[in-house]
């Protein structure tokens, strides 16, 4: 009751102007009774490497884990493993069928005097080219817009969408919706401009989205350096004519399982507070940061509790989804076989955007969920989270908060670190840093605890 | 006469303890007869972009300029019919028969399960493997120390050379002479650290060298992050099996050239300022720093002096070498070639190690020389550059030099931005600032015409 009276008074002095619920000065008197908890928690999840290490052993045993890979239902197999050492409860798989898409060998080159080679990574989901390849004068445009008033220019002809990074946001529909918009001009196939700032000739993967009513075409990125460097040749007026060739295949779908771990609820087991990341990652790097860190970090508030000996009012479950990155299906098949107790998700909080320091929690409810929050927050100042933005979710909590009508959290990683990184070969568990996991861990931690533990569910 | 006078007091004064010739507060008044030429060339060089421009079309047009490659040759045309366009003297190409080495096909991966991929670049002049590869467990070592320590675990064995990254001369040994080390205790072939610090996933490739007493074995880089991933699994107790295949072939020597041009000498013809970097560059990338920049860099010196009207008392030549990166034919042709005017040759510089700022400038030769180039970079203060550190030459020019006992010079740009690109496909135009391109072009016209003009030349 406490809590409500404070949260009352919140409203009124905050509801007008609050955009960003930053964290007040001291930490509201009805925090009190969880505030030995969380620096419990906090303090144990910072004391070691541990969530580093473990990240560091599933993805340098594993690599990555793409949908219908054997090193992803090995994955899958290691964690129900190692959540059952750590004594999580009711630990188990729920299978979700996959789909399976094999990348296969993969060229490009300008096949114009000279011939120059170009690094090549098809996205995902994209239709293979004929074997002989796809060779084609290239239609060089910098947006959408150019693309549609350059229609006439684009049939038959390879198109490279050279979109300047914005932010991801803004940029990846060029990754998403280039393929069907350049396809509905007579396009023969797609080079995507890699979505993210110049890296060291890195190529970013993701899907591609087809359209039912146009021919899906062969789509693939190419690096930023290689996008300028055609988009000079053809600025010099050179004719740049390249030959692409994807040998992709789309097998049936896959057996796969979302892993699913839980420290039961003391007073109020049928209440869940669900927190999560996706075990899949793209075929390419070792999806440390996209998204075994997630994985890692919501997996260990559980690893943490039970090690502390805290189990809180309500079930706090942390589930590894399966095909975020093609599909999505673990959170379909999640939301589908909980349907029945949607309504008993109280919280979901989704890791799907690195860990990078600094950090920033989004989050998506009711003001008075917010204001709750904003409180909750203060008990992260050791960890140096101080606000909490508007607007949080995930892919995979997803459907089950819309059904529940929860309310959802990010945990949000630097963009300016993660972009670089997201869908490459680059993104290792090498380059984040140990503490920046341990703070991760230690607030997803502390904020769940509180959130299962307070008398009266975070409003809806 | 002038000169000589300031240079006994310089003597004087800095002889004890000089080990870094810093420029003077004051230019020396024995400079005022080329300030006015000095400025208009660093005035031209700096009024626009186009060293930059003219090193993104030798870049963009003909990609990598591995030797023995028709891109090298494409290249070296085009470098001989621009300088002619520029209005060079005695425009002409020296043959050079260089060693054509051809990477083929490489692959690497973890076999034992589950397989994991390995991103691997073979050493420049590795032996392929057999048709089938080399499969075997890996020792993982970081240093020679430790191979010597575990010289009885190696035969029959892959060995990591697993050292990290101090700095390259300190380094560079083991991609160098790990080869051979390993070989001599029976391993079958070497993985090498990429030589460079921790990139995106990047491959350095470079040279190995074999001993003629030593069976030589195949060599090839991995990445920094795919190294500690394999020490981090071995350090964990498990065996690492892997698998490494490249296709690499040697085939005859192929006929190449050095590119040469002048700007005769108005007095003294005969005796020859030289200026130069390598055409050639690795077989990845577009070697745009190493060294197209170079080359493009040590043209502009003369392009702009004809531009100017400036013809100084002796000829200032520039060579595009061919073939430093794995063999120094080009070099070394040249040496032979121009043996009997060896003599004559009154300076050399060479820029082989990017422009990126901070640059600086190091010299070699005897300490009277060195005083009078401290005093002649006082000029380059409008670029940034104001002193000369110990000690700078280059693979090309050094034959040459030696034979004629010429000061020599390099022009050095900052290793911290030079050496995470070095030799990888990352080495494009796209990070080289068109600043660092003009202002590197401005110093190396300004130093050349001084010393090209100055009534005695620098001592030797």
């Amino acid at each position: 009751m406490r809590s409500r009276g404070l949260l009352a008074g919140a409203v009124l002095l905050f509801a007008a102007t609050a955009t960003q619920a930053q964290a007040p000065a001291t930490s509201p008197a009805w925090l009190a009774p969880y505030r030995d908890a969380t620096a419990r928690l906090i303090a144990a999840a910072t004391a070691d490497d541990f969530a580093w290490q473990r990240l560091a052993e599933l993805t340098d045993t594993f690599g990555s884990r793409f949908s219908g890979s054997e090193n992803l239902t090995r994955a899958i197999a290691w964690s129900v493993e190692s959540m059952k050492r750590d004594g999580l409860e009711n630990v188990h798989t729920e299978p979700v069928l996959v789909p399976h898409w094999v990348r296969g060998a993969e060229s490009a080159e300008i096949v114009s005097p000279p011939r120059r080679h170009l690094a090549v990574l098809g996205l995902g989901g994209s239709v293979p080219t004929p074997p002989a390849g796809i060779e084609s004068d290239v239609v060089v445009v910098g947006s959408f817009e150019e693309l549609r008033s350059r229609a006439g220019e684009v049939k038959g002809r390879i198109v490279l969408l050279n979109a300047p990074f914005v932010n991801y946001p803004d940029t990846v529909s060029y990754r998403n919706s280039g393929a069907r918009a350049a396809a509905a001009y007579g396009a023969t196939a797609v080079l995507v401009r890699s979505i993210g700032p110049m890296g060291m000739q890195t190529l970013h993967t993701g899907s591609v989205d087809y359209a039912v009513d146009v021919m899906p075409i062969p789509a693939a990125a190419i690096t930023v350096e290689d996008a300028n460097r055609i988009a000079r040749l053809t600025a010099r007026g050179q004719k740049v004519r390249v030959r692409l060739s994807l040998e992709s295949r789309t097998l049936p779908d896959a057996e796969s399982a979302n892993v699913v771990g839980e420290i039961v609820g003391r007073e109020r087991p049928d209440e869940v507070v669900l927190l999560g990341g996706h075990l899949d990652s793209w075929d390419v790097g070792t999806g440390a940061s996209d998204d075994a860190v997630g994985s890692i970090i919501t997996w260990e508030a559980l690893r943490l509790m039970k090690k502390l000996g805290l189990r809180p009012r309500r079930t706090v479950r942390v589930v590894l989804w399966t095909n975020e990155e093609n599909g999505v299906r673990g959170g379909a098949a999640y939301a589908a076989m909980h349907a029945s107790e949607a309504a008993s998700h109280v919280f979901a909080l989704e890791a799907d955007s690195g860990v990078f320091s600094p950090s920033t929690l989004g989050f998506s409810g009711t003001m008075a969920a917010r204001l709750v929050m904003r409180d909750i927050v203060s008990v992260l100042a050791p960890v140096g989270i101080t606000e909490v933005v508007s607007g949080g979710g995930g892919a995979d909590i997803g459907p089950i908060a819309q059904m529940g009508g929860t309310p959802t959290m990010a945990y949000i990683g630097d963009p300016i670190k993660f972009f670089p990184i997201h869908h490459t070969a680059a993104d290792t568990v090498d380059r984040i840093p140990p503490g920046d996991v341990s703070r991760a861990a230690a607030a997803i931690a502390a904020i769940s605890y509180v959130v299962a533990e307070m008398p009266t569910a975070l409003q809806k």
